[in-house]
């Protein structure tokens, strides 16, 4: 048996720890480094920072280039970003080291459209230092994309798809709920959508150009709107306590033109406790065309989790790939790791 | 732009028919020839056998190799056959003439397992000839495999998994009624059970070894099981009718073992009008794990309709295919081809 998989993490926040404990759980990895960015961090046991309950026996470090020489990762799974800007010099800095990139970075689940520079020099850096890079995640990556995508293979024709997911926010803290305008007037909500405070839900524009790249269909507009979600009765979570008349969080959907015509709908409304209004969760796609398709699940995918799992998942499926920079519609799909991670492994890689 | 895609069609029954009808609706995709084995259609021009409404200016013949030789064709779809006893020949010999494949035989869509000989030996044999071959359909290949797989992409643990197809054999005929029991007495079900006359659903192994495969169970025992569907009511089809005690159909079971535990289980009850009896049709996946996972539709998705096009749109995935046998875990997940099927494959892929 070959030796395990070597993984580095970067980002010890709740994704970064929930994936850096799920690799310590998988049969075939191994922990071997964790970055982050907040100074306050450094030096602290990763197993006590990670939330595993005991030492691992190295510290966090902030120092990114020291930590791949030193711990000489296969694979690193980023969670410190969302955006392509933030992440950039870190994905390069770990491709420079022929270490293989997993990213839950929003903004690289479909990065071709919105940055095409970063996309195109991306990918003949890692087919030069020969390793795969991916963005993943629940969404943009996988419910309102990828699912969506394998839905319409069993369709001779589509004429317009919708895809709905109704959330809780209810698990989240301050910031989320910010960004979301829980708890804020209606104008106030209006006011944070102008100035860009209230920000709704990353990825649309990536889930949407995936889908129309898989099917073909040249996007010629897309537009998107945040709209208040009025509670009419008074909300209460750990966090935060929500009164009639206020905002329980935001309705953002996307909606996309392709030949004169709508066809691509996704809505996305997150709010806090949406069950104490009578709102069931859940994720739901309609493909309308031949033959129309429903699928759905309630409640929804939970996204912190699934994002968790999707990052692990997909390790063999990077190890496996051609290297250059991938996305989710062009990898094999993913699946639990419920055996040894390096019997995903092709034998033809070459893990030292 | 380079050709046009050259298709060839094996089989011209309701999945062929379909399959060719499709071909010839897709820009960037060219029928250039259709193979029958029954002789009786030897010589007819291929757009009236297929339903096209207008002759297309070929006939169909029933000698492949000469067909084969004279049309030239890139890729081939295979719908004469379940078995991989009875289809090996036609696919060996497309082979070993540079074609690539597409199959439908239900046995063919992950034949590991089943048929390790015949998955070794076509595996080097389209190596050596630079082509790909896949196994694809709606079942086995995509709602109690595929979709399966990919939905325990999103876990980090999984425990078990059920998968329930309901769904409607009232457009079918006699000889699918008859392999279902359909019309039957109970007595005379269970003796079709015995002697292997109602053989129920063609697939279960296949799709029970792919999940197993994709997830890394070592699956100890599989067993299946055929009852009979008794109708509580008057069901009619335009093909039979089927009173109160007689059977309308067959409910047929797998389940399957790994370290102890029942891991999978398949249900798929076939029956005709189910409606009639207030039972709603429809497909389900639930996978108990971490988290666990819901998700359904209704209707089901339609199996002859989904099967043509999954074919069809499963064109620019095997060409773009490593040269090999392949199954539909191991290459990107089809999609609708809603343009040009020419723009959907590589530069790479040299055509001619």
């Amino acid at each position: 048996m070959r030796d395990p998989i070597r993984v580095l993490i970067l980002g010890t926040g709740q994704m970064g720890s929930g994936i850096a404990r799920l690799v310590c759980e998988k049969q075939g990895l191994e922990l071997v480094g964790a970055f982050a960015r907040r100074s306050s961090r450094d030096g602290m046991d990763t197993g006590q920072a990670i939330g595993l309950g005991h030492n691992l026996g190295f510290a966090i470090s902030n120092d990114l280039n020291t930590l791949i020489e030193h711990s000489r990762p296969h694979i690193a799974i980023q969670a410190t970003s969302s955006t392509i800007e933030d992440a950039r010099s870190e994905i390069e800095l770990l491709v420079r080291h022929g270490v293989h990139v997993i990213t839950i970075a929003e903004q690289a689940a479909y990065p071709a459209h919105n940055a095409p520079e970063f996309t195109e020099e991306t990918h003949w850096l890692a087919v030069s230092h020969n390793v795969a890079v991916l963005g993943t995640g629940i969404n943009p990556g996988f419910v309102m994309d990828l699912l969506v995508i394998a839905l319409t293979g069993v369709c001779a024709d589509v004429h317009s798809i919708t895809a709905t997911r109704i959330n809780d926010l209810s698990p989240y803290g301050p910031s989320v709920l910010s960004s979301q305008g829980v708890g804020l007037s209606p104008e106030a909500f209006q006011a944070g959508v102008e100035s860009g405070s209230i920000a709704g839900h990353y990825g649309f524009s990536e889930s949407v150009q995936m889908i129309a790249d898989a099917v073909g269909w040249d996007i010629e507009r897309l537009e998107e709107s945040r709209e208040p979600i009025i509670s009419q009765v008074i909300r209460t979570t750990p966090f935060v306590t929500v009164e009639p008349g206020q905002v329980a969080g935001c309705r953002h959907t996307a909606t996309a033109w392709a030949g004169g015509s709508e066809v691509i709908r996704l809505i996305h409304p997150q709010q806090i406790a949406p069950q104490q209004e009578g709102i069931e969760t859940g994720d739901s796609i309609e493909i309308y065309g031949v033959p129309d398709i429903h699928v759905s699940g309630s409640p929804e995918i939970p996204g912190g989790d699934a994002t968790i799992a999707l990052a692990v998942n997909m390790i063999p499926r990077v190890l496996n790939a051609e290297p250059g920079l991938h996305t989710m519609k062009d990898l094999p799909v993913p699946s639990a790791l419920l055996a040894d991670v390096r019997s995903f492994v092709r034998a033809d890689r070459i893990m030292d």
